[in-house]
């Protein structure tokens, strides 16, 4: 049989990430690469009783199936939450339940882009966005960033000459993957472009609530009084990323579209573990837990910061995060970043090269993402010192 | 703002069955309606069990992200089940964990059709399949069938004059809406016909194992010597449904790509209820459980035969299901059964009207679903009395 595929798909490779995950078998080698929570933010013991009870009280319908808007208290104290920590929400929003944040973000583009349509994100962004854009037959097209966000000028200038844009996908907060987030100034900024130009905002924040250092931002949807903005995020880097549990606040116009979509993807989500979120949610201090979560993440960023402080030659530079889980390093002199990581792969330390989260995926890239969040500190000093040694001898021949 | 919706979201309606279940809050409605498997049919105690092991001693890995793909031992275990129980899987297949047989079949849809192109179905067929093609930007086009399943003839005369075809949807056993299942000769006849005009085999078989009567008839999968055919089941039916756990068996080469698609949809399945799948699957009798289902849905379904050949007029026809979740009604001369299913509702019985299973949005049809898994048995027989008393009164007076 000689199969042929959709344009979207046939092309399409698989993200580098999720193959270097799934090639990680050998236990030698200490990897930066991933984006996993720690398994220490999951709260096991309680989450295992919660199930319990569901399973001797509500098995009837925690095992049945269920409605694709999501399990209604779950909805409901989610709303409650984003309202309460930031400003989140208006009479014309619906908040609904989706299979991790990465299905809020496919339904959003599913929603509004036909084929061949343009996606606006920072350059570089989420190689799962950038995918999922790709999958449904949308072209990514970035947009210049530096230390303080994406660029308002250069976000214009897009929006002025290319043609067929329906979302600009952003990373506000602890932006994957570079760690960076958005000024306030910026982030009004962008609301009133696209407002201006008709284009709905799709503000990922999968990191919102990892904040270790520094004051909260107000989220890009917090000034949505037009109804331009589509908010995603999810309970993987709290409760558990393996459950897959994510929600979308966004205009009821929107989300009714959306749950359609939905309905034809999976039809609704674990309705399981949303009981056991909602139950957590309500009878377990979920603040105090995140608490905790950052306590455990400043520890490990600031671990690495000062192993790469000390290890790496001053001329990579490196992104300072105040949470999230990424540092994002760039190599001197427009060095390519990927026969580096590629040697760097031979000494037994696993990073992302930057060019997999380009709009171009023929593009360059002279950086790499690391990760702190999963290895263990014993694995982060080692790591690192490997990187740096490494480094300086590849800078010295490059 | 002014939502400018992709084209084929913009028109697309939810499922009438989700938004029959999502608004059947009236306890005394009685809902032939739904399409859920008996709460009876989950083994809740054993799963309970199970799920405190997985929280004790693997929660680091039931909590975190998985591969996209799904968990290597369930998918060795189905794989090796499907061998064994229908001849099913080859050499150049593989098998892959999906969000229930719905994401499969969308993924199948994302995999091989362009905006426009155009899957053939059985005529009526199952609503969730024709919405995830819609909601794809694919078409769908339905073939007529008879009591023996879609009818070859037809089938040929579509392959031969409709364009861009790129997918046969096909539930060959106790279809959805009908209860019908295709002879082995169809069988047979579909997947010759399909291999030489190159579309690609979509098999949908959720209902497989429920077979209360009669002999199995070999899967067209089983025929699959050339990788014509993607196989899609699930385990919503014998284990749970709220859990969202399907398989596909395709060519290795589809899968592939399937897994691309779905990484951008939701990265992976709910990895703690593979997990707890898996563990059912090895290490309780799965094939007892599924011989009591067959008997509870055996009863169920004599039961409301029963009931349907005792109180309904004599011009109401109706078919009769060897295995699966519904029977199939059709009303004499060719009447509308829309406004019959609205009168029925207002005497507090639900059942689906026929329009909804059908390739044009727009059609009628004079036939209506009914399920027998869901109800008790004394909803059974007194939701069935009041179906006759009305439809006697409906049919003298239209």
């Amino acid at each position: 049989m000689d199969y042929k595929f959709s344009n979207k798909l046939a092309n399409l490779k698989p993200s580098a990430i999720r193959e270097i995950f799934k090639n990680l078998t050998d236990p030698s080698v200490i990897s930066f690469g991933g984006g996993n929570p720690s398994p220490e933010s999951f709260p096991v013991a309680e989450l295992k009783e919660l199930a319990k009870g569901i399973f001797e009280k509500d098995s009837s319908v925690a095992l049945q199936y269920s409605i694709t808007e999501g399990y209604t208290p779950l909805r409901e104290v989610l709303k409650a939450r984003v309202k309460d920590k930031f400003s989140i929400g208006r009479d014309f929003d619906d908040t609904i339940i989706v299979s991790g944040g990465q299905q809020g973000i496919e339904l959003a583009c599913k929603t509004f882009c036909n084929e061949g349509d343009v996606v606006l994100c920072e350059e570089p962004s989420f190689i799962g966005a950038l995918n999922s854009f790709r999958s449904n037959g949308a072209r990514p097209v970035g947009v210049a960033c530096d230390g303080e966000g994406i660029i308002p000028e250069m976000l214009e200038e897009k929006l002025k000459t290319v043609e067929n844009v329906k979302l600009l996908y952003i990373i506000p907060t602890f932006q994957n993957p570079m760690g960076i987030t958005t000024n306030l100034e910026r982030r009004r900024r962008v609301y009133e472009l696209c407002k201006q130009y008709g284009v709905m905002i799709l503000e990922d924040n999968p990191y919102g609530e990892l904040r270790f250092d520094g004051e909260d931002i107000p989220t890009i949807k917090s000034m949505d009084e037009e109804g331009v903005v589509i908010y995603c995020s999810s309970l993987s880097k709290i409760l558990s990323a393996g459950m897959r549990i994510g929600y979308v606040v966004a205009p009821q116009a929107v989300t009714s579209k959306m749950v359609v979509a939905k309905q034809g993807e999976d039809v609704h989500t674990n309705i399981f573990f949303q009981m056991l979120c909602h139950k957590y949610m309500t009878e377990c201090d979920i603040d105090e837990h995140i608490k905790k979560i950052r306590v455990i993440y400043r520890k490990k960023c600031t671990l690495m910061l000062d192993c790469l402080e000390k290890e790496l030659p001053g001329d990579i530079t490196f992104t300072r995060p105040k949470g999230g889980l990424f540092i994002w390093c760039t190599l001197p002199r427009g060095l390519d970043s990927a026969p580096f990581v590629k040697g760097l792969v031979e000494k037994k330390v696993a990073v992302v090269p930057g060019a997999t989260f380009l709009s171009d995926e023929n593009g360059k890239s002279s950086s790499f993402r690391l990760n702190y969040s999963t290895p263990s500190d014993d694995d982060i000093r080692r790591g690192v010192k490997i990187l740096g040694e490494y480094a300086k001898e590849y800078l010295a021949n490059n």
